[in-house]
């Protein structure tokens, strides 16, 4: 049971942080308390972070007061025994103990070191729901579970060596896979024992866990729950406002593979993102548009709660950020409909392959939402850029992403022809073969076509500008350049 | 006519900004009201950008009593009925009605959709008259009636497709190139017929426009005036201070072709921007040198007027950019002296190609400007850097950038003679053959060298720094490399 | 001798701060306002840098009464003559002049262009010293004297010429070796003589100064020292604060040789500086975590005094950024034990060749420092991550450092053996050959390797994060189809 205490003198002194209202009564449990005695000292950055956060500063009690759009609490009830103090360190390295098998004893109380998305649905219930369908809490399997992707996995991140005039490729090792795919995609917690580290309050016993540190989005934590909420509300400061800054997404998200946050950085929107961000209130719950910011940040678009002056709700809050993804724009050779289920790992097209594209283009229509739902998603979207954009303006946009969709398709189509033909011809070894299609120079030059430039592409169209990218910063001059070097390669190899 | 009216309580409330001094009156037009009434609520995003403009809070005949430098109306004479109000929805969407053939009945008032530079000219003469004789105002038809251009746009955005063991390529389609090329270079908008629209305040007819949305810098209006002043200007707070920032250049000058911004980010003078632009007053005019701002951003040096604490004047406004550059870097195959016209579409070399340079490098003079112009720009660039550095750190550094321009033309001169030796030895198709010289893997190997590099060389240098932009990051290292695949593709296909 | 006079209103108005204390006596020099006189006028942007700086505002002698880490003078006695007035023109500019070679009369003064890290000794001496065992301030000879690097240097720099069907390659000019290389590594500055230069008040006499302009890390000043401390504390503000904005390290830091900027903006140390860098105290001496700041900066871990709230030192500040490197990932074949001297221009490995391993990875140990001190390394910057992590994810994020060096160094060597066996077959001209190992297509395939791609995974997991560096970006993705390009060279043209 927590016991409250009115925050000590003492604690004011340790944590410094002028901010906190000496008037109110702001109560840390005394587990917290006796957490901070010792980690204030040993590490000063958690807890100045912490001391910075909302958590610090209110108790659930206090926030569910807040009605209607301002309140962050979703969770219908709290504990009696979590309300009443400030969400402190044990109120969540604290909860759930019986769900936790990294739960262990550690001076006296049991701990566990990973919160998991289950541990904030305590206060943050419809959040971890909503997120549970969005297909990035999936990431882990969706990924490590598709027997065509882990050919690309095994390609890219495996060892090769040149033995005997002889090339070897061994698989990527648990270390590689967790900074590279695993970094963005989440790793599976496991763990494996005990054991013993020196620490300045002498030799203590802690979990050894596997696959740590890990802040992916799909990450599998040890209880079973998926994703981790500091993928995007980092460390300890929870911050909404660090959410809604693009540079949380960038972190996954620049890449040429989805190459969103650079597209934005050059779009009419990033501009004036950049230009007058200090003038914006990126932390208010409710996020007016209008009198809170005037241009749109990723999660404007894509998750916010959206409302004008007068309350009017432009797009409700949504973790399952496909509410407003008509399209899967990345990750497989043609943009399609978005899936059906946030896990695609056992989605197989007609040809057996665990595509929710067949390599012609075609959907597999069974797995994939359909063009009502479609259009619902495409309206929710459009509703705020309506926000700022005439009815027109966003109608003949939407036209051009359509178009770019289908053009892109299509020369994804015409590469996937190439390579197929080379295939055949067996001027190189791939899926007629039973051979991985990503490891020769070749097959790459076709992974290229829809894994970077089109992608790059498309992108660039559905965020209205940011036009090199989809011309020549790894656009459709490099998309059309790996066309020709396949059909050259073609020619020049091919039997007559 | 415009009647005026001082702004209701009504209105306060609707667009909420508290910085309006509630003692002044300002007076906001009967019409815009009427506009106010229903797009605060259907578009607060616009409102609110309106409402932090300054067009929202001064009246033409308030500016106009500011005397000097910081004027901002360059118009001698504002027309009575527009002089006394704020400039809102209705000055500017309902102006010059009988030239704009996409003006249209809308609610009883006779508007356009598209505000173009012809209507911003009303007020801001001077920038207009410029900025016609600005590059950038014939960047649409610079482009597009460009013949060798347009190989490379059909290259590049062309539909590629691969049937019966042949590839055909299609031309590109007008969605594809108002997204890519034309989203910079701006769109000619056409107005092909009125459509019904449905509304919140029932069906209403508008214009149906093609080409839009775009803010491309060359955009032909469907007054027949050029370019969009939103394009730096943006949105409805046609700030300055986004103008003056310098991710406004960033839409269209950081990718490979272009990379100016991406050499800032990196240079001395964008390492401090990015270090101290929360001490800048980008807003001020005039632009105040020491007081303002201590390093430049892209506006400072091309566009700005800049003024000392005295009033002494280092720089007059430009809206014709080139006014302080002698050179043309990027965009041919080799920097030359500066075009003598903005419409460099009928430009004819030698050989007959539309281009301001013969293939071996030797510009097209009759077109371009004399050594005694390019002084005198250079002399009014050097103005300004010597606002912050001696005389002798500026000489030496351009003394610099003119090696560049030499070693770089050299190289891309040598890219030539092998593309051309390729080309007579039939090892590809090109000019010699009256072919597309964009569109074999080897010739955008050679398109590589002066599109990219030699440019991104040139940038560079002429910006002082960002050194890896001019050696391994699409600089100097990929610039040989091309030079050493253009060289070995020759020796290994040649006839002996 | 200096001649103290109190600032004149005159002056006051001419450097128009307002943030000076009317109240204080600060002190300029007559020297310098002699200086200030013409300068302000000629070149206001310097005058209003410095006058920002602390150098305007402070003299070393209210300087040195600051105790303990708030000190920032770090030389136990400053001359008399120097300590009472504030840090001007002259006080720089006219420091050690028997020292100076480039010292020249200038109005009755003898003065100096270069202030070098010399004279900055006077009042730096610690850091001046500290960093003189910097491998940055070597990094002209480090370069210029290594013969193999050379051998990239022409390659990449040279002039290519096409005459008579065959390439030459004439070796890099000084301009341009000046603005590419040596822009970060320095220039040697020489004095060639003197040049009259006309003036806004009359013809006066300057040294002709080759080499310049530069502020490179390892500038060779004229009298001998090494480094330009305007590197990071660029211009005449000298701040502190600038140098730990991570945009001072990105000058040099973010191509794909070293892009450690631009694995760090994707990172989640950059996604949470960006987000929250309006509250950080950039400023403060000394930086103390969890008050001035709760987010490292690239000078956070490498260079900065970091003290907790309560005083308690996690690392001081040193200007020998090795001290808490163990290892030196890029720039070299393989990652190694960092050099034990900051000049590695003398290293020879077995082979013969000046670097610090054998072809085969191998180090060359004797040149390189032991375990012992690498651990002692790791141990200082482990204690500046654990002031935010717990020891175990620190512990478990550095073996997986260690598990890239590993694997990214097996795959240099695997590449390495490819291209070592192409010379050998004679299928390309090496090293074997006696010949550029840099100017042949494939052999630029095999640079990549490992001086951008294994460098990019290298950063990326050094950093904990930026996902996509390690991979799709410049990373495992590209350096493997290196690999396999090499491969299928060697396959495809090798003598059976």
């Amino acid at each position: 049971m927590l016991k409250a205490m009115l925050i000590s003198c003492f604690l004011f002194t340790v944590v410094g942080n002028a901010s906190v209202n000496p008037d109110s009564l702001i109560l840390v449990s005394s587990e917290t308390e006796d957490c901070l005695m010792c980690h204030s000292a040993l590490h000063p950055g958690i807890v100045a972070s912490w001391n910075k956060s909302l958590h610090a500063s209110s108790t659930p009690a206090g926030s569910m007061k807040k009605e209607g759009h301002a309140r962050r609490i979703s969770s219908p009830k709290i504990d009696e025994n979590l309300k009443n103090t400030v969400v402190g360190c044990y109120e969540c390295h604290g909860l759930n103990k019986d769900l936790h098998p990294d739960a262990f004893e550690h001076n006296g109380y049991t701990i566990h070191t990973i919160v998991s998305s289950g541990d904030c649905a305590v206060c943050h219930q419809v959040e971890e729901m909503q997120y549970r369908d969005n297909l990035m809490s999936r990431a882990h399997d969706n990924l490590m579970k598709n027997s065509v992707y882990m050919m690309l996995v095994g390609s890219v991140n495996g060892g090769y060596s040149f033995l005997n005039q002889k090339m070897h490729i061994s698989p990527p090792n648990d270390h590689t896979l967790a900074e590279s795919c695993l970094y963005c995609h989440g790793t599976k917690i496991s763990i494996t024992g005990m054991a013993k580290r020196e620490t300045e309050y002498g030799d203590m016993l802690f979990p050894v866990l596997g696959g740590w540190p890990n802040q992916g989005v799909g990450r599998i934590n040890p209880d079973g729950t998926l994703g981790s909420c500091s993928s995007c509300h980092p460390r300890h400061d929870f911050s909404v406002a660090t959410a809604r800054n693009p540079y949380t997404c960038s972190e996954c998200h620049k890449g040429p593979d989805v190459p969103a946050f650079k597209v934005y950085e050059v779009s009419k929107h990033g501009n004036i993102f950049n230009s007058s961000k200090s003038s914006m209130n990126m932390s208010s719950v409710p996020w007016v548009i209008g009198l809170d910011f005037t241009i749109p940040t990723c999660a404007t678009c894509h998750v916010s709660l959206i409302v004008d002056e007068t309350g009017t709700v432009l797009a409700p809050r949504s973790h399952r950020f496909n509410d407003r993804l008509p399209w899967r724009l990345f990750g497989v050779p043609y943009a399609h409909p978005h899936p059906l289920n946030a896990d695609v790992s056992t989605i197989k097209n007609k040809a057996g392959l665990p595509l929710p594209v067949e390599l012609t283009g075609e959907p597999a229509s069974d797995w994939l939402i359909n063009k009502d739902e479609q259009v619902r998603r495409k309206n929710a979207m459009q509703r705020i850029c309506n926000g700022c954009h005439s009815s027109s303006w966003t109608d003949q946009h939407f036209e051009r992403l359509d178009n770019t969709i289908r053009e892109t398709n299509a020369l994804t189509l015409t590469a996937t022809l190439l390579i197929s033909e080379i295939w055949n011809q067996k001027l190189a070894s791939g899926l007629p073969q039973n051979d991985n299609p990503f490891d020769e120079a070749i097959e790459r030059d076709w992974t290229k076509v829809w894994l970077f430039h089109a992608n790059s592409i498309r992108f660039t169209s559905a965020m209205a500008g940011g036009g090199d990218n989809g011309v020549f910063a790894d656009g459709r001059f490099q998309l059309t350049e790996q066309i020709v070097k396949l059909q050259e390669f073609l020619s020049r190899y091919k039997k007559q």
